[in-house]
């Protein structure tokens, strides 16, 4: 919907910058157009086809390959740059945008965890009040700018992580912001963030790549139907990228898969001593929360 | 789509009998239905509603609460018996059947393990050369006859597990009704079936159970979105039904967790070492199989 009068959090955006327009930040950039955003676009990725897939699908006006080219042009007035590189970058992105630090921006970004992108910035970043570090809960197995859609925050919880330095105009105009994509805006500390996430997203992951790796030894992929695909979906994800998610966030990552294992291993004596009231329990309980959970979360 | 001419094996069936026309066997008759038979549908349950839900679809005809009330009545010419019951009644089933054997009949069911049927069959049923397992890889997490498509089963696979002592006419006869449902037919022995469901179906059900369980313990249901949503969608599933199932294939299951427990220890140890050349291997091995699978089931 293109509103008539521009939302004023809109109009304050002179230009976006999106640091890595891949599926997250070309969909960040369509919701904003959607939501009325008529200022400049700019992109910054190091592949000419992601830039060229970026400006196809109207995520981005123009396109450079690094931080410095896109920044070194002269430029008066508020800007947003959103980080949507991958976790390992973090630390050169905001090397880079150190060079080139000026008051009128403020930052967001998409990255998994919460803790280690804190730490690059207050570390690389001179005005790390001014960075509102932010994750969207959306995304798919399909990768790229081509994938992008206006529509793919709607709904979906958005985690604010400011602390206690993070400047309050900053953090009111990146959460209004991200309000406008559409998704839930939810505030939380980084630390929370990262232990809820290592359950919510990375657990289930990891469980879609075992599983994988059990079946490939047991057999039984002709067998393979609906309810394999949905529990196997997130082994299509991009290995490097969760290679980073998994160093980034390691820790939380092994205290839940020790809590998993523990549970697993009591379910195997459940399974094979017949402790068929145990098992119906266990299974009670998932149910009562999955299905809770899928009423309220529409 | 109906056919101007009825195929002759459709053509067979003077009636078909569904014992326990649940999502399964309601989707079995609407299938049959929409390829073209014209014959009588009966349906025996023992719940009311079951039945009523069952006849509002247009999955049977007529309803009976037992299954000595659905043969009591006098009938000639072949028939095809389809057991749709939970692996708990299959032996009270074929118990109560073998009261009213008659040559003409052929029975096969939708049962999800296979060596636990068959023992109940030749234990209890007198013609056991006349039964034809099989079991159809579709499902869903919505139960009952209300939400019975006569598309269930298009392009899935549907397991035949016929042993040396099979009739060879009982056989073709059940495999050609089952390809008119559009089910892609295989022929398996009941332990590799029983072997391989239990990776490909019964261990990403309990994955799902499990992750669930873990979740309610460290927290971040708020933040759960697409993914979480596809990795539990399993624990979704009827206990009851489950714990069967769990209970039927328990020696299968308990091998193939301990497989994946193995697995999970593994990867603990190369995610604590930060073995990140070891764990993108891992990840890339299971995203090949999983697009792998993707791209060949469509």
């Amino acid at each position: 919907v293109n509103h008539a009068t521009p939302n004023p959090i809109l109009a304050r955006w002179q230009r976006l910058v999106i640091v890595g327009p891949g599926l997250l930040g070309s969909s960040f950039a369509l919701a904003l157009r959607a939501a009325g955003y008529s200022g400049r676009i700019v992109g910054v990725a190091r592949s000419r086809e992601t830039l060229d897939a970026a400006k196809a699908v109207g995520a981005i006006d123009t396109g450079h390959d690094s931080i410095d080219a896109a920044f070194g042009e002269e430029h008066t007035g508020d800007e947003l740059v959103i980080l949507g590189v991958p976790l390992s970058a973090f630390a050169h992105c905001f090397k880079q945008l150190a060079a080139h630090e000026r008051p009128g921006r403020v930052l967001t970004d998409l990255g998994s965890t919460k803790a280690s992108v804190i730490a690059d910035c207050r570390r690389y970043y001179p005005a790390p009040q001014r960075f509102v570090p932010a994750h969207p809960m959306a995304g798919s197995e399909l990768q790229g700018p081509q994938h992008a859609q206006a529509t793919l925050f709607r709904g979906r919880p958005c985690v604010v992580c400011p602390d206690e330095h993070t400047d309050a105009d900053a953090l009111d105009a990146a959460r209004a912001t991200w309000a406008l994509t559409g998704a839930k805006v939810l505030t939380m500390n980084p630390f929370d963030h990262d232990r809820q996430v290592a359950a919510i997203s990375h657990l289930p992951h990891l469980l879609a790549v075992l599983l994988c790796n059990t079946v490939e030894q047991v057999g039984g992929l002709q067998l393979a139907s609906t309810g394999f695909a949905g529990a196997s979906r997130l082994a299509s994800s991009n290995p490097p990228m969760r290679a980073d998610i998994l160093e980034a966030n390691r820790n939380e990552i092994a205290e839940v898969l020790d809590r998993f294992a523990k549970e697993l291993n009591t379910l195997r004596g459940e399974l094979r001593k017949g402790q068929r009231d145990d098992l119906l329990q266990r299974m009670n309980a998932a149910k009562q929360m999955r299905d809770g959970w899928d009423a309220s979360a529409g």
